[in-house]
């Protein structure tokens, strides 16, 4: 194939040091270091190849996963790879596997909820992956609330052991990732029960499969859900569908931090606080802004570079068309979610600065940032994910028709993104969480007790009730004190107003049920104005690299106007601006995407994102796309032969008028 | 599987007679019946079962396409079937093929396009799929802009042929479907060249391949363009790359309805004129709107039935736990799909008569309404589309996990659906159209041309622009015509502030550029009006049956208030209604929740889906989800064996530690 760099003209009107950008991306410069060590080490190596995922069918892909995850393993074992390089080399390898699931889940289960023996047990079993585990939670009939699950496990004082069962259909295991085909053990959540009585939802660790022959153990129905969602993407998962006909296991292998069952069968909590558990969801949360930063950037890279390379109408006297990136619908779509990739980086960065300081709190016994700290990761969750599902498939459209094609990558990166919005807490059931903290937040406002974290603000509340937006011109909306002002302003309204309905129900329950539409939208309210603050917060600390603070800025004033665009409603109704405020939004947003449009193709440059990586023909850093993509076509299975398969049965007798004679 | 109606309580609390409303969906008894008996037809078939379709490699998958499309052909000509009934039947085949093209593109072009004398020669060859025929327009670097097209066609005195040529890579055609592996001629488009001068854009009939053994002819180069979204899905479709080195045809398969070349070589106009081609275009997207309403009346139906099975929280004192359609966010998003899906039907029914006028008067050389004709077809294709996309995925979403599943038949409906929202007209670059027209139509107002069809509204401006919106109560949304009058201001509002903006530019065409974002909204503004006016038409007309129209009226004002809520930024900055106004909006919507609850099971059975045609078994009729969810999941390839293919060779190794003797 030529070798040409089509984009290297957008890389020449770029008005910032990429590399310092690049850094700032990665978080430091050590950081961008082993990423850029171990996307380069997968990209090389063939077995991590993956053009031809979309085309293969599920077992002879499945197969190709086990062969990915097992090659990994070698070499992070000849490489005497770090955790941090592994975890890295593995998401480069970029396809979900089991392995995902007993270093993700299984392993901090055990750390989580296991007793120092329990831990010393297990633990070097699954770190030499002696034995592969997966996290059995979720039920056929049973998904967001984990009281319902239906599988129990009966305390039998004559033998010692815990009988656990699937009562009923909808009791069977169902999704968990690694389930299906590979993991020996599983720590599976279930009712226990003792002495006949119901203790509630515990986790245990079951044996599920022979370690000689890797058959199912006896009283153990398990296997693979089935197909999911599009071509490659989480088809190269086993998530699972596991039954148990009473099922014998050691009583010892109860997960015992917390509660313990004594041999004579009594029921007993330990002092350990429950509220360790939230900081596991608080650090898996944090990830998955993480991961909703990195999808959408990867989406954005593409769509970026295609949109510089194609080029469509505006062609005056027979000269080349105009490429697509230079049309203001495009920007007005494209902009943004560049933007919303550097907000939620910023925002997953400082996550991670908030797990930090709920470990060392809970460490202290101080849990009195938990709540607000829950509230957040799940309000946070919830919306990065949403939005980085519905910023995909925008990337795929403004792709134009060739968004299309799997060689594009966009369809498998949004095939395999979207359950982002539903594992660890559907995305509206969190929202629900956050309203629920924000009521509360708003009714104890008035007995003194101050708020705390990203509710902070809310103790202001007597000016923001009844400030005006100063916003006279167009260039006051570049004020981030303004920004930041309206935002609170309509965060804070939205809440009391939710607050003030909630209470004039008959009941708060009752008010909450019925007012849920409107409390989902000042729960993003107030989730949008966190990710707004903490960019604005970034920008204002100091950033090295020439003319890189002047880019994010610009991209810290698209990413709030273009929500307060969207969201001009919830502004106007509280009365946080005023119309001819809202109309400025619009001016100023365009006067924003004229000074990005130099920049665009190395603002996405700077995520560092090798071709690899990427998987798409339209990414390509160096914007030689035609090409490509007729290669990529040309590997189709139908390609095979001129004729398909099929001619003579189906298409012959058709043109041949024999159709009558022909048995189908 | 265990025989039950999980639905029947649902069914139990409808407040009208569902058979009746069965008609108004179908739009006639007679049009039920057919759509009824083709839907049986089908579904009793097994050759057109469908259920492991998106477990099949391409290559086999393809090869079951064929094999449906010709058992169709034979069951339609066995069967004596009308086209009527024909089109029903390959329309609840529910699968793209290249029979599709061949009907819907290539014989019409034909018919448009060609001369009588070409009618008579072309045509009855097509009707008896003596020669199969796609529409070869599209090219690898050139979509939405057909006069950027590169392939020519050169006219050849010397021999009295025209030579077909594909004179760079970009000029390959392109994603034309039936194309790759099926057809044996094609509708191609290239500038026509002769005497020197390039006379543009212009059909060509071209064979492609052999008639006896159907290998490609010699200069053309043609295949498959590989794997696109999804499994199953659209990749039934070949759609095709093709290259042309020099390949000559004889001059009269230039379509030559509208110009012709002599023998000479002299390009010659014929005085029929050239808005007939208008004709085909509204034709077309009429039947796209109506594709659209189908897509998502499968989609809702899917998530309705769904949601009423499905239970989650709420449980009391250990009782079940509340179906999740109980809830409000569950009500707040998807009935204002079920709400759209009849709006796009009835729209849709509006555009079919529309067409029949539009047609009749070019019959009678009248042109006048063309132009309106046109923007409203393009903005009905745009806006319907979009909204059906994003729908599908969110009636996925409100499936909560299981929507993930290819049983649920979401995934898959959502691939195939999306390219509506690309081909026919990139659904941006459509809106751009309509607001073009919007802002003709505006400068023309102060000349005393009258506005017509769906634009008569802007005759009224002088109203528009300062009536003020006078809703006291929630109640007041219920009036029809505060509705109407508060969607026409704000559309003329914001048509009439484009224009203001545009006009204040350089140069209209500067100024257009730099607003597209806005006028995009503007145009978005007009058609929600013009679907919102024919609703509340529909609903003001004689409908039989018990309950019918007042089911229809509540969805009616669900539909209308839905999308002011949803757009209140546009109506509060227009002044077309106030805040508070606004938060009556939702007030409303609530208590039409509350209204639509005991119907909504029965709403979606008015659209007599199949359980076949649904294809999921979260839609199931009788609403038995859980064993279907079980018995598919054991199908999947991988299930064949307990212990999966690659044990040996990538898990045990791991296991047992021996990797670092393993070759992978």
């Amino acid at each position: 194939m030529e070798r040409v760099d089509n984009l290297a003209h957008e890389r020449e009107t770029a008005q910032f040091d990429v590399e310092a950008m690049k850094i700032v991306w990665a978080g430091s410069k050590h950081e961008l270091d082993v990423s850029d060590r171990m996307a380069r080490l997968v990209a090389s190596d063939p077995v991590f190849h993956k053009d031809n995922r979309t085309m293969l069918a599920r077992k002879e892909l499945f197969k190709t996963t086990l062969k990915k995850a097992a090659h990994a393993w070698k070499r992070i074992n000849e490489l005497h790879l770090t955790e941090e390089e592994a975890s890295k080399m593995r998401f480069f390898i970029d396809e979900p596997a089991y392995t995902d699931l007993h270093w993700g889940m299984f392993v901090p289960a055990i750390k989580g909820q296991g007793t120092e023996e329990q831990q010393q047990k297990w633990l070097p079993l699954a770190y030499k992956m002696q034995i592969i585990g997966c996290y059995a939670q979720t039920e056929l009939g049973h998904g967001s609330n984990v009281q319902g699950l239906e599988t129990t496990a009966t305390f039998d004082p004559n033998t010692d052991e815990f009988i656990i069962h699937s009562p009923t259909l909808t009791s069977s295991k169902w999704w968990p990732g690694g389930l299906g085909k590979v993991s020996t053990h599983a720590v599976v959540y279930a009712r226990l029960i003792t002495e006949g009585k119901d203790y509630g939802i515990h986790g245990f660790i079951v044996q599920l499969r022979s370690l000689d022959d890797h058959s199912p153990l006896p009283g153990i129905t398990v296997g693979d859900i089935g197909n999911k969602f599009g071509s490659g993407a989480y088809n190269t998962m086993d998530n699972g569908v596991l039954q148990f006909d009473h099922v014998r296991i050691p009583r010892d292998q109860l997960l015992m931090r917390l509660s313990q069952v004594t041999r004579e069968g009594k029921y007993v909590q330990s002092d350990v606080p429950r509220q360790l558990l939230y900081s596991t969801m608080v650090y898996v949360r944090q990830t998955i802004v993480a991961d909703a930063s990195r999808a959408l950037s990867r989406a954005a890279c593409i769509a970026t570079r295609y949109s510089a390379v194609r080029r469509q109408f505006g062609s005056q006297d027979g000269g080349p068309e105009s490429a697509v990136i230079n049309y203001k619908t495009q920007q007005n779509r494209l902009f943004p979610l560049i933007a919303s990739a550097y907000a939620f980086r910023f925002v997953g960065e400082w996550l991670k600065s908030l797990y930090t300081d709920v470990t060392q709190r809970l460490q202290a016994n101080d849990f009195s940032t938990l709540a607000e700290a829950h509230a957040c990761t799940a309000g946070l969750k919830s919306l990065t994910t949403s939005f980085t599902a519905d910023g995909i498939e925008e990337c795929r459209k403004l792709c134009g028709g060739h968004g299309y094609l799997s060689s594009s990558g966009l369809p498998e990166l949004f095939a395999v993104y979207i359950p982002a919005c539903t594992y660890e807490g559907d995305n509206i059931v969190l929202l629900l969480q956050v309203a629920r903290f924000l009521m509360k937040t708003v009714s104890q406002l008035t007995t003194g007790k101050k708020p705390v974290g990203t509710t902070a603000y809310m103790g202001n509340i007597e000016h923001l009730m009844q400030c005006r937006c100063t916003v006279n011109t167009a260039d006051d909306w570049l004020n981030p004190s303004a920004i930041q002002e309206a935002f609170e302003a309509r965060a804070v309204r939205m809440a009391v107003n939710c607050a003030q309905n909630v209470s004039k129900a008959p009941s708060q329950e009752e008010g909450f049920l019925n007012l849920s539409a409107d409390l989902v939208e000042a729960a993003i309210a107030h989730c949008q104005l966190i990710v707004v603050t903490k960019f604005i917060e970034k920008v204002q600390q100091d950033i090295m690299g020439n003319g890189v603070k002047e880019q994010l800025q610009i991209l810290c004033n698209i990413y709030a106007l273009n929500l307060l665009h969207k969201h001009l409603g919830d502004f106007l109704v509280t009365g946080s601006i005023t119309p001819k405020q809202g109309a400025l939004v619009s001016e100023q947003l365009r006067s924003l995407y004229s000074k990005l449009r130099p920049n665009v193709v190395t603002l996405v440059d700077a995520f560092n994102y090798t071709d690899h990586y990427l998987g798409s023909v339209l990414g390509r850093y160096d914007g030689n796309v035609y090409p490509a993509l007729y290669e990529q076509a040309w590997k189709d299975p139908l390609n095979e032969s001129a004729v398909p398969e099929g001619y003579a049965e189906y298409i012959r007798p058709v043109l041949k008028q024999q159709l009558r004679l022909a048995r189908l």
